[in-house]
Parts: C-alpha cells; sequence; structure tokens
C-alpha cells in the first residue's frame, strides 16, 4: 500500500514551533509536504491574494520534507499546494497548525489556520485545524502532538463523513492533566476590544486593535467548557454558511 | 422619533461607484455614517490587522454624509466605526457593499463584503451584505439599488430576529427583468482554479490566481438557482461554523 500523502500548513509561519511539531507527527503517518506562509499571518481569516503575484521557495526546514514558503496567505498555501506543487495529486488529509493560540468560538472566523484547512475542505479533503491555548513561542507542545497525531491517525483510517472539516484546541496543559477529547460545538464568545490610540514618529495618528476575550460560564456542550475543564475540543464545521432554520421565518421578503 | 442610524461600508473601497449607489439609498432611510476602505479589499475574507497600525481619515466623498476612509481591511473598518467613530452608539443597521461581483455560493468565505457585515452582526446589529452579479466599475446599480433599498426598509422596521445576518445577490438584469426576491440556501457552487504562471522584470518566478466560476445547473432552493432565473437570492447566515448534525456521528473520538 502506498504512504498516506498529508499537506501541512498553518498561520504562524514556517518557522514557527508549532507547525515543527506538528510536521514531526505527521512524518509518522505517511508522506508530508508543507506548504506555509514565509512570514506570521494571523488573523489573516479566509483572505486571498487577487492584487499582486505569490512567491514560492523551496525550502529545507524540515529533515527529510519537501517544504516550501510562501509570500501569500495561508489559503494561498493551499492553493498553490493544489494546483501547482501536487497538480492534482490526491491529498488524503490536510492538517494546519499547531496554532500558537485559541482558535475556539469565534476566533474561528479569523483564523488564517483554521481557514486553511477550510479551503482544502472544500474539495472534500479530510481537514483539521490545531490549535494550542497558549501564544508563546516557548509553549508546550507535547501534548498539543501527541493528540493531533492521534486525531489524525484516526481520519487517515476511517475518514470523515458528515464533514470534511475539524476545529481541534488544545488545553495548554501538560498531557497528564488532559482529561480526554469532547465533540462539541463552537461557543458564542466574546472580545473585548479596543484600539490603542497613538502617535507615529512624523506625528500621525494611529489606531492599533487590542483586547481581550470575555472569560465567562459556558454551557456544556461548547467548545469553550470543555477547554476549560481540560478536554480537548473537536468542533465539526465546513463552508455552509446558511442559517438553514432561518429561511421559513424570512419567506415576507419574497412579498416585497 | 430620532433617526435610525446606518453604517455603510464595503471592500471595493471608499470611491468605488457600489458603495455610492448603496449611499444614496441608505441617506432615504437615517442618518449615515461611512467607513470604509481607502482601496480595494477584495478576497480580504474575514481579516483583521494585528501587527501593524491603521489610520483612519475622514473624508468628504458623500454629499451631506459623515464619512471615514481606513487603511485596514473591511472587518477593521466595522471595528473602528464601533469602538472609534460611534463609540458605543447604538447602530441600527450595517449594510456593506454594494459589491462588484457576486457573493452568492461559496464566494462568500472570500468576502471582505459580507465578513464586514458579519463582523457587525456579531454585536447583535442587523446587518446586510449586497452584491451585484456585475465586476465591472460601469455596472448599472439601479436595480441594486432600488432593492437595497427596499431590503434595508423592511429590516429596520421589522429587525431580523432568527439570525442577524443576509447575504443579498442581484442578477446583472435591469429592473424591470427582475422577477423578485427567493430566500434561500447558499449553492454548493465551484471555482475551477489554476495560477497563472510568470517571471517579473527581475527573472524571478512568480504566481497568480485565476480561474473561472463553474456553472452548472443547481438545485431550487438555492440563491444560484435563484440569481439564474432573474431573482434576487437573499440567504441567512451567521458566524457559527458548527456543523451541528456531525457531532452525533463524531463520538467515537471522545475514546481517542
Amino acid at each position: 500500500m502506498s504512504k498516506k500523502l498529508i499537506l501541512v500548513t498553518n498561520d504562524d509561519g514556517i518557522t514557527a514551533p508549532g507547525i515543527r511539531a506538528l510536521v514531526h507527527e505527521m512524518q509518522l503517518l505517511g508522506e508530508v509536504i508543507v506548504v506555509a506562509p514565509d512570514s506570521p499571518q494571523s488573523g489573516q481569516g479566509h483572505a486571498i491574494t487577487l492584487t499582486e503575484p505569490i512567491r514560492l521557495k523551496k525550502v529545507k526546514v524540515f529533515k527529510g520534507v519537501e517544504a516550501y514558503e510562501c509570500t501569500g496567505t495561508p489559503v494561498d498555501c493551499v492553493k498553490l499546494a493544489k494546483h501547482v506543487i501536487l497538480k492534482g495529486r490526491k491529498i488524503d488529509l490536510c492538517v494546519s497548525g499547531i496554532n500558537h493560540g485559541s482558535n475556539a468560538s469565534i476566533n474561528i472566523i479569523y483564523s488564517g489556520t483554521m481557514s486553511a484547512a477550510m479551503e482544502a475542505s472544500i474539495d472534500g479533503i479530510d481537514s483539521i485545524g490545531f490549535s494550542l491555548l497558549d501564544f508563546s513561542f516557548k509553549a508546550d507542545f507535547n501534548a498539543a502532538a501527541h493528540y493531533a497525531r492521534r486525531i489524525s491517525q484516526e481520519v487517515l483510517k476511517n475518514g470523515l463523513k458528515e464533514c470534511k472539516l475539524l476545529n481541534v484546541n488544545i488545553p495548554a496543559v501538560s498531557l497528564k492533566k488532559i482529561k480526554g477529547i469532547k465533540v462539541c460545538k463552537q461557543a458564542d464568545g466574546n472580545w473585548i476590544e479596543n484600539f490603542q490610540e497613538g502617535e507615529d514618529p512624523r506625528g500621525q495618528k494611529y489606531y492599533w486593535l487590542a483586547g481581550e476575550f470575555l472569560d465567562k460560564e459556558y454551557a456544556e456542550e461548547t467548545d469553550l467548557h470543555a477547554l476549560q475543564n481540560n478536554y480537548i475540543s473537536v468542533v465539526p464545521s465546513d463552508h455552509d454558511l446558511t442559517r438553514h432554520e432561518a429561511i421559513s421565518h424570512l419567506n415576507h421578503f419574497e412579498n416585497l
């Protein structure tokens, strides 16, 4: 049997410790190709590069692994991997991360990590985004890496059927303290935002986004509740943004 | 009774004809504030600017309307409007567009227009993205503007209850040829993509995203079917990306 083909990407850039940990685990499961941004791309959401060209460069970053850095967004990386680098070769799994910081709750919509995984899933590729709840570059990726491998192994073995995209978040605790995995829904969490205002060296005013996540008690079936209780959260997701149950309540619009 | 407060934004930039048409209609419905990008931001999805400061400049672009151009993304514009310009004033409606080009089907996930509207809806603001199926800057916005006003008027009057976000697309035909409005779901449409490869003036290779939307027959309840038949499509949406019906099928992950 031929080896499974695993595409690895992220949004923190190809030199981030999180992707290094993920590549290491994926090498145990199949043939690994890495296409990742050449610089940090956090908060890029599902952005694609339309108005300018993208550069792609083969790099030696991971021992024994074919790897490319790309000047584009995380979603650009996946598109280039599919159309230019792998040119129609079947990708068995796309994994993105391990992200430095949470992509649970509302964070999924801003996340380059999750958008890259979603981009692969649009073509029917089983795709998983992994995120560790620790922004530090010195974060301990042991537990996250361990579960990234187990979850990826299960997906490679049995496939994803009902949806092609999983959002996996891992609490920032040691492997021993993790209580297990919960399959759950996205919590309706909030950021309390503000803008830092300042003046640049030329006397021009600027604004810089700041803020913190509102930490409250979350309902039991949500990702934030699982994470608060030291469980890994697994949320099934995809690219259909229709609020299906609202359709029948909006029929009066058809009379406008 | 005080006038309703309407926030207008877009992703084609503050000088695009589409936003001009939308501002004109919204002035008939309430007090209008415009915060829009200073340059085209198509394909920016839900990107936010984290690694650099954003500039904001009050501009006279629309007669009698307070307007600001912003160096950030469409989502940045909405955040700045909420936190810096309107500082907690209640926004009754956020409209985004009128976009030059379709945001039906899969296009919603790449769309700065829809992401800006979604960003407002997260805070419970009734929000609508409007898009005309014509990329041209010379497009005829008459029909789109007419229906943007009618739909906005309905939302200002009765509010959105089951969801706070509508994705409205308008076929590129004259007002007379539009058959009406259909409330529908997002079609599972496809782009057939490729990358144009080239060499820049310094001999360096580049890639530039190209492609075309696959036009096929779409199921009756979808936005693409409505648009193909000269109906305006209205798709209810929001920021919950959970595939709820898949949760119970993934329980075996809890045993890993």
